[in-house]
């Protein structure tokens, strides 16, 4: 039996090691086709993780739908559906190789298509590389959906789909790869393990930039009054924020980019506790805030908080024990709660609180890093933050400007008052409803 | 050519012995990081799982959304993302340990929240105790979410989420103690493989308890009439039993706890068929009989009978042949058209029939275990009906007592009448509709 | 180091060995329960491809729910429920059965249920049997739903759901048997990876049949004026798109049938790409093309857009280079633009524009595969789509009009003016909305 038991632990050993160690593979038999586990186990993680991140696109365009006025619900699905493609087309014909190749100060690579490996030469790498293609797609596409939210019921159609291109095409992609793709922050050590600067805060800085450029809603402030104008469908907006919620274990898990070792898994697996207990905390903190401070329970706030927590965790979703982890996604869903009203009061008008969850929320789960994370240093992490900010920022803001002063930007009043789902789409959302 | 077959048969050999007996890994190599394939494929099982009964949480919040009047329907998203968020927290806070500590009469363990391993202790398992975890801890909001149907539309939110910080921190715990930990009920043979009774009866007991204590709506029940508050939003009803019907793949499949050999994968494979043909009979028995007993076919029924399906076939998902399967799902079915009505003549309030579904359905399920598994009898399986039955509705029932005799459960009337979305959440669904 | 690495790699050439050739284990050690990577992979990818294809029937509910009027929309919803409950069942009864077995012309084999393998027979295969099973049931029932939102708001219930028990059990099973059965269709060498023909313009040609026997809505077409019917609700449309192209992934990734060898899985990635590139293509055409065609950008061609790109890349959708992928998908969505309107031209009502979609959009698909598949020939992808479209039409067309001549299948003039809702069903979708 000790004989049989020895027998089984060297078999055990060779195979331990064989399926840590593909890089050898290529010195194996020839005979049969290629079948390394952890190469199957880093694609399955890819290709899970981004479903789940595309799944956020859905999530987002509910959240928006629900959160806008009925008469500008058309448009808000048909912008979120055309950024997404527009997203998965750009970065394939740019994003990608902005993001990864040239990186050395962020400028751009190549434009020519990168060519995606043909199943049979994709030998040398952990993982393949289209699944990783389509997992960085998702993300790029996520920035873009937080714009749009920001800008809803005033912006035209076109100009926010060309933004949208430049964004994804250009702006995110230098963002990326300055830092995942090995650019200079990266080389500085800043951490941003999933992007809460890197996807979130960029998203946050465009649409502060929109909001900028293109102003308020007609009629959201008049003479130092703030008229409300409820979203019109909150089941919407709450199915919205499932779905993010659920996207983001994709967004976080899957950015630990490997699931081939029991650490990796186990990494994974924390990251998923984490995720959930700073949302969940996040959602907590919003519904205690607003009734200790409203009166009342606003279930906005719930959604937001949620959103604010998970943005917060994305910076960091390992380190953190799951006490750690709530009180990052507790500070988020306050910062919620304190912010949406302060931009109020800046006459900054930002439809569905894009600003506060994605920007605010991400900064703080940036600069929150090193508290649990040894190798960063707030300095770094500032650094990040600033550099992140000033070039999406003044970027965007450029970009808007010119946008505004060709093509221009902004809907007519009468548009504006009639809905753009009549005057720029020609389909009502709910034409029975009113 | 068969010595070269010899040899591959004997590194086959060596590497299935390997990969099947990851307990021997320690005497591996220690040169490469440890990828045990049995740790990912089971660590990967429970995090999908884990994300679809997550999304159950969604499927919840739109079914009910869509069940409850307009006026109720912030309400109900408010506390459907708020009890997903405190059973979260208070899993991780109090429950796990409740159900996995010191279970052996199913009293309370340490109240010391659990060390949720790091990745490099993480060895010596056949998964990540965070997947398990993750897992466990939807399961739990998945109880919660069944009280919250029951008794919308009349309870106020903050007493309804302190119940449910008891209900998943403690009392859930407490019968998952006694049966998935190793408690009395294990040891006796109880068995219920996903929790009929467990999950689903624990929800239905509580909800009943609940409903029994808050009264019925002030509009339903009158001189012997029974008035009919429909449902504001059909397809948001249908999409949320969708969204269950997806995350009990998840829900019945990741209970076999593993996916590391042919028979557990083959194992999930055929319990994702039969949920899915039980399923397919509740809705099938459903409208059938609602044809002919009510001359037209009820959407509500079908809903519910595909619910009533999966909650039958959840206590034992495995053994049962297809055609049993149906048998079990369609007589899941039939008792919803049977005791919906029931429950108005006993003038018990349910809003969504979570009692019929969850509760009835439950107890069919875990007593129909013997006729497809000889492991289980007719009175053990009683006994744990009961047990569950006896404690979790006592239990449920003094906690509503004290809470209505100390800060109070339900609603004023006029508050009623208004609806919950002005009164406590201050935030209409639907503000333009009416 | 250097005889270490020799052990290395020698220990990694048995393993390789082993792990991509499962046919051998059957002379492994019998002494460890079956662990073969092959068979765990390649069922992992069924049953998540599986949950993915499932999920289209909500997918469905919800756009064909947001596309009819509020009147008929619990009818439909009961309609989705219903018939992917039947489709399961009858695939279970039959189907299957048909398809795969006594395959040679097509016909039918044997009618008794098929005895799904349990997990200790199940040692011979690449996977579990029965999440193969769990697969194919998913397809089957997405060629029933393509034939429920053509013939919506004017059908009755029962006859419907007749019509797709002899779809899913019968006729997509026959084709199924050409096909993918190992039929004559597929000895000839027609290709159609995923079913472009064999599932939706199955599907369409069904539909196409339905909508000639039953006619149009009463107020769609009047003196040779077309009244415009606009769906009532927008964002689920929108909804029921994304959750479409979610589930696509699935539909197409997991066609693939393996994820055993990194070329399975680089595979099921590229496949990911195109699929999501055909997608997006399909949308940016569809807007674009309405934007000059109408003036306006027409949500409803978006959404078909998408689909029609998904439908026209499914056919192929691992060959195509990525450009390749957004040209097919580009195609696919200028089809529905020009299409819909010929449509109505020849007074054929498609409530949800199925038979663009899921038709002329599959048949563009299936003859595009020789484009960027040697193996292909346009020759033989006629015949396919020939044969196909003649013997689904006419079977289909003959079962309508046995339908109409007996039961009958179309509500009356004042039931279709009340609606569906209240008439078939008893239950409003929206009671509180008019």
């Amino acid at each position: 039996m000790s004989q049989v038991k020895k027998l089984l632990a060297l078999g055990l050993a060779i195979a331990t090691v064989a399926i840590a160690t593909p890089a050898l593979a290529e010195e194996a038999a020839k005979a049969a086709p290629k079948a390394d586990p952890a190469f199957l186990f880093n694609t399955l993680l890819f290709l899970i993780g981004g479903i789940l991140v595309v799944w956020m696109a859905a999530g987002f365009a509910m959240l928006e739908a629900g959160m806008v006025q009925t008469k500008n619900v058309s448009m808000q699905c048909t912008k979120n559906i055309a950024l997404y493609s527009i997203a998965g087309l750009v970065f394939w014909l740019v994003g990608y190789n902005v993001m990864y190749e040239g990186v050395d100060g962020g400028y751009i690579g190549t434009f020519l298509p990168k060519d995606i490996p043909v199943p049979d030469k994709d030998t040398a790498n952990a993982y393949s590389a289209s699944s990783d293609w389509f997992f960085q797609m998702a993300f790029c596409a996520t920035a873009a959906s937080i714009v749009s939210g920001t800008l809803a019921e005033r912006i035209k159609l076109w100009p926010f789909l060309l933004f949208v291109a430049v964004l994804c095409g250009i702006i995110y992609p230098i963002v990326g790869a300055w830092t995942w793709g090995a650019g200079f922050l990266n080389k500085m050590g800043f951490l941003d393990f999933a992007g809460s600067s890197i996807v979130h805060s960029t998203g946050g800085w465009a649409a502060l930039a929109g909001a900028l450029i293109l102003g308020a809603r007609s009629a959201k402030f008049h003479d130092g009054t703030i008229t409300p104008l409820p979203g019109s469908n909150m089941p919407l907006a709450t199915l919205g924020t499932f779905i993010l919620w659920l996207g983001w274990f994709g967004f976080n898990g899957a950015s630990q980019l490997a699931f081939a070792t029991n650490i990796d898994a186990s990494a994974v697996s924390n990251i998923f506790v984490n995720t959930n207990l700073a949302a969940a905390a996040g959602v907590v903190v919003a519904i205690v805030l607003s009734q200790l401070l409203y009166g009342k329970v606003d279930l906005t706030f719930a959604l937001n908080g949620a959103l604010a927590g998970l943005v917060a965790i994305t910076a960091e979703p390992l380190t953190p024990s799951p006490a750690m982890a709530i009180a990052i996604g507790a500070i988020g869903g306050a910062i919620v709660v304190f912010t949406v009203p302060l931009l109020d009061k800046l006459r900054i008008d930002d439809v569905v609180g894009a600003i506060p969850v994605h920007l605010f929320a991400g900064i703080w789960g940036t600069m929150a890093v090193p508290l649990t994370n040894s190798d960063a240093s707030f300095a770094t992490q500032a650094i990040g933050v600033g550099a992140i900010g000033a070039m999406v920022f003044t970027v965007s803001l450029v970009l808007w400007v010119i946008l505004k002063f060709t093509i221009g930007i902004r809907c007519t009043p009468e548009q504006e008052q009639k809905g753009l789902d009549i005057t720029e789409i020609g389909l009502e959302a709910y034409p029975e409803f009113k």
